[in-house]
């Protein structure tokens, strides 16, 4: 059986596991305020292009969404989202469980599109019982999204001009962000993202990391004692070096090397365009995609025998039954992917 | 300079490492469904000597804590806990974070006493206003406690009797949990724990493992939708299988060895061993511990020339300033504290 | 301007406030421990029809919702209730600041379709990602509802059963529960709420009161402290008797009548009979109704014409924009619509 | 059986009664967008002499507290209180519940010490650990305190000073505000209270209202969304003139009058006077005080004897059991008590 079916399926990204046991039995301050935490958000400041960011590290991507969220939110607002955003529907309530409605807009491929937010925000401000609503307070979105897919930097730049008018504040959650980066044709770098969000987190977990997220916040002193609020959330790590070691491990330039040849930037190419062989493969047996995804998630939809004669030697996710009986189905890749595996998945469904 | 500030200073037990790199191109699913967890938790239930116990693995301590007392408490309900609780000082507010309250007692050197409790609760059930306070709904200990002190199984079963006789589920912290268990004297063993207390902790972080705490439900089925909790509070690690693998490194036997000889054990034992070295020295240089603790943590009170001499060479904690000028300060111990460092401390000290 | 904008345009019942002045001097306990609220719970277990209900008085009707929903729930379980439902809409993220997710479902002219509720419930557990979601921890209603519909009590038998399949409680918000109760040719009455819901409640603010609801609990002690639950939300009036002494008014049976001829059913079945008075002139005036109601609002759908027309002497809520440019709007009828101010608005829409 | 047991026993001042009466048939928006609310709001920013004030109207003590503390701090802030305070004590976790802290700190009497303040505020931020312990976000207060002591204008500047420098705001709790504006001595009016804190409330439960407390923020756009919040904590009437006709009632001066000769500031100081000469009879038969208040609660310290002798006519409240086996008790006047049954009491202590 090879398995396709998520993309943190294995441990981490070798060289990690090596810095670790060189590292381990440095003895260094808890909580984050170590050499290695520093170093790695140094790193990061760097790709980001912007020298005084504040950057911090936590363990997970709903720990984090629900520390970000909460920590920018008055108690009656609520956080804007795609429908089908994490926050909305994958992650047990954890924002309302800190007092916040999430309030979701229908999304396209799982992107928010710049025109039905501003008819929203519109909407809502004329609306002569909003007083009695929960007041829109952020807004929320991923790149890549659910569904694979990327916004364009034009699209950022619509959704950051209408956060700007009504004076809300842009979260953007990069779970996969790697994946997305290094997309072919995609013009949204870690300088767009500094650029036009208040805060966005690089995800480590999906991208190669044991765990970890870094967020990012361009505009220093944005949040007022966001370490406590990670603290009362039960995001801050003891041996916090753990999280500053993973990502000086994946942001390190290698040797004569810049910022973007990082192991980070490789091993999330290297998930894309497997990724992108396996779309390839479906579509040239006439298969369809259920996304215009071009990230390490592909969703092709596959009648029932397809479905069946895949399944026995691959493992991959059942993402939706379509009306017409057809299933469609999620394969993942990521940094740990073996292109051998993936000849094989291409071959077997040349022959379906 | 030799670090004895915590008990999280380093990486984690050699074995465990080996043990990530060992398993780290291992496919398992995420969120701790994998045979890694499932085999630890195994191992657990026979430590603990009850093969029905439920057992989840959580990250870090603060987010265990938060997720029990959660888990545990009605609206309106607080947890009863000593003064200088953990959840009462150093969590940043997570218990309230979740919308209860700590009510706090006076402790006896960071325990709590059988006979308080039950004094606190028979005025709190005879105040005929009771129904405009916070409800006693659960009670909250730590073993060993802040000041590295312990309870009896006498003390223990004291205080299960009052929880019984009040209908109040008792919550045991052992974040340090192996350091109590391998003192010197104690009579409390895992089976106590299992046998006295509704939930307890067996924690990682500070006794061996890169971060991960235990809970065990020794009555299995006593909280609804735990995992969905832990969840909601940004506990359950996506490669959940990274704790599996932790706690089957700490708690795997030996080949021909029982479940108490398992690394554990072994470690927690080294470091009380050292920490009794570390007091012996202090005590035979007629300098007295703030705490009578037989665990990793030891409290020396010094003088200011005392303090300055040995803090050119050795970092400890400042724990309390006296009201006669002395400082109380706090020397940890760990699996990874050297006994050739704890010579040249104990060298020292004797020379003071 | 003759005002049929809402129900809650004037003071109270003048019986209340009569009763209001004859009782101003007594002296009585706090917090609702006295005599009228005794009397006035009472008085409620009859006209329910369950000796045993416990019976709790609250001052508005978010607070109501809000402190019902947080008694009934585990930290990880959400309300469903149908996607225009006064706690997911206007009660400014009320539920959610108490940590619950509202969990929406398409309405039927405002009600929850049982078959609806039962594909919902039976796909969220079939969902293998279950755990990563907001369960699904008791049903919310209203009757009447947002757009004066009525459940049927077939309908509500369907929904009961739902909800006992899947051990979800059934809470009936019943803000406007008296022109519901009153409505023609309805089957639903108190005895059927109190056999079918967990809880419901009785609105007095918008029926007659001042301010003021009665939560039922049918069988009692399902709630644990719920008075201090109460208490904490900021709904235990200091001077409780206020609210006793309302319902009190609101459910003493006339001298020789029986407790349905009590002044809360008499005053509702004046609001609807005048209700149905200005729909009836509406639709002779081929003017169509937005919705079914035979409550005590009425949603009549007008030209730009008909609407400026009428906005010369009556002022009525905009409800709605209708595509194709009409306006659908909302008039509401209380105990104190007088019928001479119906007979003008009446005779003013037949000559539209 | 004459009772002196709280000062919330009977209904309210006649002349609200009777401003109820003539207004019940008048039609208003809800929500307190009416006439007698802006009249009422006036009607306060003249007696407090800001006529920018922003006021707004709350039902109870409790909500009021949550609501303003709600709306103050951010997620991981706790609110500074002595420990026998209303909000530490006697609101079910109602602030808890809301996710914050209570921070108690030792009262004078009920009183906090600004010097007791600074100490507790320069601890916190010399503490290295800070990071992970609550932090400090506002001051609360309470004018009279929980014991009938008041501070001096002195006590408040000081308090209003460390507030300042620590960048914490200042609010303070008025549900007996009255009884202590019109104690004899002091030299703190509501003009003092509107320059030196930040919110204050002006309660009217306890002072001759059915309910009611006003809120005041002497500086207009400190919060963002009050009313929304107040919505959200249930806190927002839907007929919310019902408070506005009471403020106007109790804050209208008379025909000719001043500000100050308001109903409000008559019914408090004959409160006082009342309960000053029970304090004076008690302390001519040589009976002491718990605490030194001036204002409508007094803490006469009884024998057994002396208790179950006054037990027979009147009603008070049993206060604290002394360790000498005395009886702390307390009773209470109000806008409603009769000098003749004060004549009575008097002759009775006098007897004992």
């Amino acid at each position: 059986m090879i398995r396709f079916g998520c993309d943190y399926l294995e441990g981490c990204h070798p060289g990690i596991l090596e810095r670790l046991r060189e590292t381990n039995m440095e003895q260094t301050p808890g909580y984050g305020r170590d050499t290695h935490c520093e170093r790695a958000k140094e790193l990061i400041r760097r790709a980001v292009g912007v020298p005084e960011a504040e950057v911090h590290f936590l363990v997970g991507g709903t720990q984090t969404n629900t520390v970000v969220i909460k920590s920018l939110l008055s108690p009656c607002e609520g956080a804007v989202c795609v429908d089908n955003g994490h926050i909305n529907v994958h992650e047990s309530g954890a924002i309302e469980s800190t007092g916040h409605k999430v309030l979701p807009l229908p999304g396209a491929e799982g992107l928010m599109e710049a025109a039905v937010l501003r008819r929203y925000l519109e909407d809502f401000h004329s609306d002569s019982t909003k007083e009695h609503r929960v007041q829109p307070g952020m807004v929320y979105i991923s790149h890549p999204s659910e569904f694979g897919t990327l916004y364009t930097r034009r699209q950022l730049e619509e959704l950051h001009a209408v956060c700007g008018e009504f004076g809300l504040p842009l979260f953007l959650d990069g779970a996969r962000l790697g994946y997305g980066l290094m997309a072919p044709g995609t013009d949204v770098t870690l300088e767009t993202l500094a650029e036009l969000c208040d805060v966005f987190y690089i995800g480590g977990t999906k991208v190669g990391a044991l765990f970890g997220e870094a967020v990012v916040l361009p505009r220093p002193g944005r949040v007022r004692s966001f370490r406590t609020i990670i603290k009362q959330q039960g995001g801050l790590l003891a041996k916090g070096r753990l999280l500053g070691i993973q990502f000086e491990a994946l942001f390190e330039p290698p040797q004569g090397g810049d910022a973007h040849d990082a192991v980070y930037f490789e091993i999330s190419k290297h998930a894309v365009q497997q990724a992108l062989r396996i779309r390839k493969a479906f579509e040239a047996r006439g298969i369809p995609m259920l996304y215009n995804s071009v990230t390490n998630q592909q969703f092709p939809v596959l009648t029932q025998k397809q479905y069946d004669a895949l399944g026995r030697d691959f493992s991959f996710e059942l993402w939706q039954r379509m009306e017409d009986g057809r299933l469609a189905t999620r394969f993942c890749t990521s940094w740990a992917t073996l292109a051998a595996n993936v000849d094989i998945l291409v071959s077997a469904v040349g022959g379906l």
